[in-house]
């Protein structure tokens, strides 16, 4: 991507000191959402990325991944599939727990989202640790799908959160902070 | 809009029983966004209500709300703003609480994300009985925008969700149940 248009995403983003917890710089995304312009760039840098190569379903994790991610679905032609918290899908679930600092935390996708017809693209807003979307990358690897590609807006670089996935997982960000 | 298209929208929902209570039919909509074809008649849809009357922000009610609210936001040009649940959002927030059938409960907008500038279409999924969605619509308006509108894909007719809203709001929905 051009650097200006970089730029342009990055300066869209918003950082806050202390949230949810001191001593953690939050990147907000929020600020980037309400930008049409940015939203505008950043949905079509996620489109170039992934058309042509037979996306049918791209699964965004709750909550802030349902926003590019059902864009990008959109935009594939594909459908959009949400991971979600424990207790909030209604019909048959597929879970997953994974260690957080603090605590176990766990996801589900319903166990009829993903066929293994599927070419499936994962999407959340930020990669930071990445323990959420590693979790979402082996559940539904478990599924079977043709094909998973791993796709975030921002990566932080610091957190290096590419080395918690397989060595052969595609991850993706469009800006790196 | 045709029957058919509606017939095909409610065809590719799921009523689910006795979810997330006994006693509850649950109409489950992640059936809707994982048909591709499904996703992409309602979008449009949505799209041809509101396109053509200066929309700036689209506005999602956590977490249903945000798929299609950014699919709209995203095809009018506008931007998308999330109402969360109180903690989740970052920066400085205006807050309303409203009632439940079982105690309170409370949303949040941040409060630089809309302007009096805006012209704004709340969305959700479904119109139960309205509280969340007339809380949403009472805490907006009172950032003072041009124009509000609300938008649903699914209305539950036999709940009246509708009366729960001021007599001049401008609510639709797409399909009957």
């Amino acid at each position: 991507m051009e650097k200006e248009k970089v730029e342009r995403i990055k300066a869209s983003l918003r950082a806050i000191p202390d949230f949810p917890v001191k001593g953690i710089l939050f990147w907000d995304v929020t600020t980037l959402f309400k930008d049409a312009e940015a939203l505008h760039l950043v949905c079509g840098e996620l489109k170039n990325l992934y058309e042509g190569l037979g996306v049918t379903k791209v699964v965004g994790i709750e909550a802030r991944g349902f926003v590019c991610g059902a864009i990008l679905a959109h935009e594939l032609g594909a459908g959009f599939v949400p991971v979600r918290k424990p207790g909030k899908l209604p019909a048959d679930t597929v879970r997953k727990s994974y260690q957080k600092e603090y605590g176990v935390d766990e996801i589900e996708i319903h166990r009829d989202a993903i066929t293994e017809d599927d070419v499936v693209v994962l999407h959340d807003d930020l990669l930071a640790t990445g323990g959420t979307m590693v979790a979402a990358y082996e559940l539904v690897r478990s599924m079977n799908p043709k094909k998973i590609y791993v796709s975030f807006i921002v990566e932080l670089e610091e957190l290096d959160g590419r080395k918690a996935f397989p060595d052969d997982a595609e991850v993706s960000s469009l800006v790196v902070c």
